[in-house]
């Protein structure tokens, strides 16, 4: 038996990769691919300008497009992925919700509200409890839970293996993102070849605040954030995909890099459909992670981590994880699968 | 009356910068170009792989290229521009300096040693003086002033804008640097296309100390290093030119945004044939300064900065120069220009 | 004196180049710049996004955005460089020539029209004799010039040079173009890193008959086209600037890498402020043209041509222009100083 | 029972790819890996500088590289895949033929050697044959197979389909390559981002030549080479892995747009191992193939082909291949499956 699923926005860039996820997924089966209205009534082939160097899964392909609202989903679907652009996502995602259906959702909308839990499994899973707050305050029958942004997941596992042996003080960090990040038209060839681009609006926010909610602690009624000072910057790179990111980490205790090999190699893993066999893998090699060679370790859901120096204050390490599987598509859908492990589908 | 002037390791890619800087230079002549032995004897044109985009100067083009040795060259060339591969330039420069030359070099080996002048004529002119204890100690006519590594130029006018105002106590730097920084042959596509690179090995360590130096005293005897806790991750990326650097200053005193950009943006320039009127332009939008559109301001010799940010500690910002021009080849020239200027040639 | 002119459709990738040229022309003087309804009103340097590596020409950033209308530019304007969607060109363009203006475009709509001349000064500027065709036909005070597309000006000039001496049958040409022959936002980075497209709509078509008409005898009366059978394929790739062409030409007489060479390099420039001192410059190296290295010859506005090889039915050559200069906004231009020099200004 | 196999020249681009495919394959068991002397004696992980974007085979990375020469490869290894320098190539491989090693090479050397068999399985695997006249005239106990070079590859299978059916007269072809087609050094990032290079020294030569020989009869003594005209212009751009090649085909026979999708589509795969299921994809929209988004096809071992149009005299098309999977370890492994099918290992 296998849950039916709705997948929201089903034909951008992170759309395209939760239809690649989903189709061949043992636990779910795609219901219903919904997009804005102009697609709605075609084939999802015609809709979706499918950009993955992968076939469209010829089931999905023949799929018609619906529209983006709970009355245009079959009723039996159980749980609906979002990928919307986070102003659709603000105005439909609390309608899925009150009609009953739980959303997994990747969309950066309310992803801060402190009563919608922002879990990456691995890190978080008991922030899942703040579901039955949520449903107490909103009277919904259905719930939102949120994954983090694509830059945030990446550095947010490793510095947990860090905060729990030594304890965090002070975070800065300075990413180097890929353009698929941004969705399919959201960088000009213009903009971006021979070039970076040292700002993404509202991005480094996103990894200042998410980063210390996912590390804060539930109490079974609210989430305490981390008191950690966070400085991001962020840059988008000429790469496709994978976001590669320098970390600095003050930390309260002394850190040696043997020390934070181990706190990061052994850092637990879970016993999802999705989710990696390690969860972070820490390379020897100065010059790893790279992008290209790196960002596909275990289905492209593995976290690596390398390039550890000791400074003064604590410890400096780079991180990468692969932005569309790991840092969204992939996030929502480990997110589904814990929601089911925990009973809630 | 110009000064005749000779270039060693002539056809790398900071060497063909030379060419094109000083073919047209007007205080200099380029009186003789040298290359490793195999280019000995054959016209330049043929022994330079010519990767600019602009013809070769002509006559240049025409020299028969010599080897590297003060034998080789002309004994009325008063000054040698440098550009050698470190091991080379630790063997080859002293005896140039020995021979009576004087030597401005790029090469990265002696820029540490207490008695070479490190200098960036608008940051530290003064620490030409070391060159009076150079000599001294070393018994040589001549003498060797370095400029510092092409990432370590980007970040320091800024810094000492920053020092001069508000003190600094530890600065944090990740950099996003161009392949030309690696020479011709340094970056293989194959490592770089939809891919970036972690770590560049020995460009940490040279930012941390580099920069201390550049930013220390000099009392008329030594240099008195800065003091700050410098911390560096480098990051090649897919750009032909250009270093883009995220910084973090931590201060004595706070920093507004206004006040960085004061003083920033009216550093004092200096008034040599190749310095920039301005040295450091700041930029309003937070996007920029970017590679492709700011590395040739000024000719390449301007260093460009933006995205200031508060922090609870100090100050967040991103610089930019042209690392083979502000950052090799033209600051190389620029030295020459200030040794001009201070009457050593 | 310098003549008034206007820029209509002054934000888009080629508007910006026609700004950029136009704004230290020494015979033309920048009187207005328009652009669409929505950045009516707005100063230019606001309302365009702009891509080019060198700032803003003062002036221009000030002044204010117009609609794209006779009735918005003043009445002294004597020249509209015009550089429109074609749709809007199409619908536009023939307004401003009914209001008296001269239209200098290189918007792509009418550029087949038989009593619209479609030059190259260096090529046709004879052709430029349609205008009196057209003024007859259209009871226009104005007049409508057309400058080809940009993979179509790049294969012309030599195609001209074999013609007059050897004769053309047939001509197969394969492009590798630039993104911003697409304007700003043509092609997005998820399309086009580590990718190449092999269809340009429409491009194909543009090459095969703009190329038979620009090569055609015009005998005071109409063109008559080539009758040269012209197959094109066209790519984009990964590259910002500069259309390289791999061209196959078919002739009547034998042609010889030497008798090509001298055909291509001696063919006649012309005398004005924007044509290049030789228009087609011939490398001997085979590797060459390439864009990055030979798009800016002569300001950009030179053909390079190279890799002549000698085949049984004619010759094998490569040829290559830099294609917002040479191949839109120079092209533009240049027919603007055409223009002017046989008095129709 | 799995034949023992050696790979020499391991190291290298291709020789990493043969690495991939072997170690997994059911019928081979790699028995040896081989590379210039200075790797000699240390583990492949150490020897090989990894660039796939997946880890290296456990097995093979702890294995102990050996020199490339008959003698230090075991006596038990039946089949010799080769994948060397051709100048190393031209020494070496005819001593393994002589010590009774059968080689699968995709070497350039000895390609047209009138002995040698130049095979893709699909299209000419009865030119195996001429290993019979190849032992008669050289006495080997082994035996020598070639597989064409990469961009040969690519356009041969859509050729072959086109000759069938309506008999080709001459063909034109420019390609798109791929920088892993050089080597891992074979171009620098200087040379290629933002470029393209026209010319590849000797691939023009290659094509023109091989494709002939492959199109060729074998009449049990020789191979009658096709006559067809070929001529070749090749183009090194910034992409990774896939050729894209643009080919015109003037034929015997009026071509039709459906007749070509139909002679390749249906073109017939054969049976082995790594052979993909249809040989030739072909596809309806006009902008494909794509090498990003359809370089992986089958493993990388289709071929996919678009954008058909008639001409005058034939028919115009674009094909794709993956260059070092079809083009170059795919197409040597599928030599060395063939070679089992046919009773020589």
């Amino acid at each position: 038996m296998t849950i039916r699923a709705g997948i929201v926005g089903a034909t951008g860039a992170v759309g395209q990769r939760l239809v690649q996820l989903l189709a061949p997924h043992p636990e779910f089966e795609i219901a219903a691919v919904t997009a804005s209205e102009d697609s709605a009534g075609t084939p999802y082939r015609k809709a979706a300008k499918w950009r993955i160097d992968a076939p469209i899964p010829t089931d999905v392909g023949e799929m018609t497009v619906r529209e983006t609202s709970p009355d245009a989903v079959p009723d039996d679907v159980a749980i609906v992925f979002s990928s919307l652009p986070s102003a659709v996502g603000e105005r439909v995602e609390p309608q899925f919700c009150e009609a009953g259906y739980i959303v997994s959702s990747n969309s950066s909308n309310a992803r801060r509200d402190p009563d919608v839990p922002l879990t990456v499994p691995e890190v978080n899973a008991d922030h899942l409890g703040l579901l039955e707050v949520q449903r107490d305050e909103r009277g919904w029958d259905g719930g939102l839970v949120k994954n983090p942004n694509c830059s945030t997941i990446t550095f947010v596992p490793p510095l947990a293996a860090l905060d729990d042996e030594f304890g965090l003080e002070r975070v800065t960090v300075a990413t180097l993102q890929a353009v698929s990040g941004a969705g399919y038209s959201g960088v000009t060839s213009m903009e971006i070849l021979d070039n970076a681009i040292p700002h993404i609006g509202g991005e480094e926010r996103k990894m200042e605040t998410e980063s210390r909610k996912l590390l804060g602690e539930f109490d079974g009624a609210e989430v305490h954030w981390h008191d950690a000072q966070v400085e991001a910057s962020c840059n988008r790179i000429p790469t496709l995909d994978g976001h590669l990111e320098n970390v600095w980490a003050d930390t309260d205790e002394a850190v040696s890099i043997d020390g934070a090999a181990t706190a990061m190699g052994e850092y637990p893993a879970v016993d999802l459909h999705s989710s990696p066999d390690q969860l972070i893998h820490v390379f020897e090699e100065p010059d790893r992670p790279q992008p290209r060679l790196d960002r596909t370790r275990e289905n492209g859901m593995a976290i690596t981590a390398g390039g550890p120096r000791e400074t003064d204050t604590g410890l400096q390490f780079n991180c990468l994880a692969h932005n569309t599987l790991r840092g969204a598509a992939g996030a929502s859908v480990l997110n589904g699968e814990l929601l089911l492990e925990r009973g809630y589908l």
